[in-house]
């Protein structure tokens, strides 16, 4: 018999989380069956998904949900021998029995030098949804122009690294000084802050005079009401996330994007990478294969302790990691 | 010597357009040189993107921009020989002076019994428009559910009809009774006016349980805010137009559409038209081929006398035409 700890959600949010949201509950947890294995949290993933996903996805009572590493500590699956690690959507808890549906073991070859926490953000979901978003979605084209907002976030980094190996402009907008120096670094073209340019549009003419191509969108909100118009003709947008509304009581409004959308013949496509799973294995390799050359860099904000959790996830909602948010068990 | 009329914008509308806004001027034109022919109106066309587009297109004191069927009356232009018809972007004139260039001719074997006037709405520019709507935008699929909205307008209603011979279900949302009863004749499987329903909401989920698979948006607004929810997953929106909006002295603002976009994973895009005219000869063929076989109907609210324009163009605004707005020189 294991103790498992699972965070569960108390109560449905209403605006910005608070602690009140939030239980944590114990459990005991019965030994795995036959094809069941026993699974011990090593890193959780706290991601801005789990905002608008919990009206849809969750009862109050529920164990939040959410990604994890995970070390397999017993097992009656040869497919998960003990010891390995895998990544589930096993939600917020500690350890875990389950028949092994829905597990993928860690991708094979994971070099030592790289942390497994990386299997929940560049080499994982965050940079899955990067790459899909560009070559699936915007199908970005080399010597294009491409904006990206929540810049200095797990997904948004990625976002503007792999549009420079593609050979493009990139402009990245975040919220912080340090954020902008963050992705300056990693190689973006432009960038600002969002929060102190004043003007959000002559921010974003400045930094492209020639306007953009392409727009990897993770905020929504006024933020695409300023950049709508400075798209060029034919240009896609991603909508990836709109974390600008996801803690509204009331919906945010905005004028309507119609006829700016005919004039320019705007393409915005929503979307999330689970549309693309079967394209994993052979994209986290190229993921992979860009980490070890050094041309995709991986920054990790890390809360340590799973009691932790709820404090991480707000913080991540105000914005206060600079690359992916994860917990260390 | 030949006196031409012209409506010209005298000021920019400000909210619907008035009489105020159109000035009619005379002017004597100069017979045609080499290359030139001399034309004169036979159809005009009033459409709902001359509001939006003055501000983009025109400045105080131009001739309204628009297109026409015109007769060559006399000729220095071997392509364009007396008595012949063409189709050309000449604006709200009477008379035009021209060498040629962006005239069409109208389409060979155009029928005795089709009225000229077709080469402005069902076999032009409104035809070509909901046929590349439909096949290029939204690359509607035989037995998919299409949504079109203004679905008595002359977009509207032949959208509606190639949605039925490509195997649709189609729904309609139109501004009166007569026109319902229209669209009903013309084949939609569901049609509703707008302006009576009540709760549009319950319209659009009664009218298809289901869901929309497609939506050729012609409206914008508080429409497409109610209709975005009720799109089935991967759904495509073709946006046409934004005849809701056109007026408007400060923008409308209704919930940004991203979350909505994401979960669902649903597709937006503006396009005009002129995208596809390398395809025209042979997709007014096609229109014209619907229409000899009766799967294809036209209707035409025809406003008599050039001196009437604003008056069409305004009528047209209001909603009170069902099927194309032309007049008749």
């Amino acid at each position: 018999m294991v103790q498992a700890k699972a965070w569960v959600l108390a109560k449905h949010f209403d605006g910005f989380p608070k602690n009140s949201n939030f239980e944590l509950k114990v459990e005991e947890l019965p030994s795995p069956k036959d094809g069941e294995v026993l699974l011990e949290a090593v890193f959780l993933s706290v991601d801005p998904y789990m905002r608008p996903f919990s009206r849809v996805h969750m009862k109050e009572g529920d164990v939040m949900i959410g990604s994890q590493v995970a070390k397999v500590i017993q097992s009656k699956n040869p497919a998960f021998p003990v010891g390995s690690h895998v990544v589930g959507n096993c939600g917020w808890r500690t350890h875990t029995v389950c028949n092994g549906k829905g597990l993928s073991p860690i991708m094979p070859d994971w070099p030592q030098d790289v942390s497994l926490s990386l299997a929940l953000g560049a080499i994982g979901m965050p940079g899955l949804t990067a790459l899909y978003g560009i070559e699936e979605v915007l199908d970005l084209k080399k010597g294009e122009t491409l904006l990206v907002n929540a810049a200095a976030g797990a997904v948004g980094s990625v976002v503007g690294q792999i549009a420079k190996i593609k050979g493009c402009k990139v402009v990245g907008s975040a919220g912080s000084d340090a954020k902008v120096a963050f992705i300056k670094e990693l190689g973006f073209d432009e960038a600002f802050n969002y929060k102190t340019v004043g003007s959000l549009e002559e921010a974003l003419k400045k930094a492209s005079p020639g306007g953009y191509d392409c727009f990897f969108e993770n905020v929504g909100g006024p933020f695409s009401t300023a950049a709508l118009p400075l798209m060029n003709n034919f240009g896609r947008i991603a909508v990836c996330g709109g974390v600008a509304t996801y803690n509204d009581t009331t919906p945010q409004t905005g004028p309507y994007p119609h006829l700016t959308m005919i004039f320019k013949q705007l393409k915005m496509e929503g979307f999330m990478q689970t549309r693309w799973e079967h394209k994993n294995p052979e994209s986290l390799k190229r993921l992979m294969g860009w980490l070890k050359e050094g041309k995709l860099q991986s920054r990790e904000h890390v809360t340590k302790g799973f009691e932790n959790m709820p404090a991480a996830f707000m913080g991540l909602l105000k914005g206060e990691n600079i690359g992916k948010a994860v917990v260390a068990a």
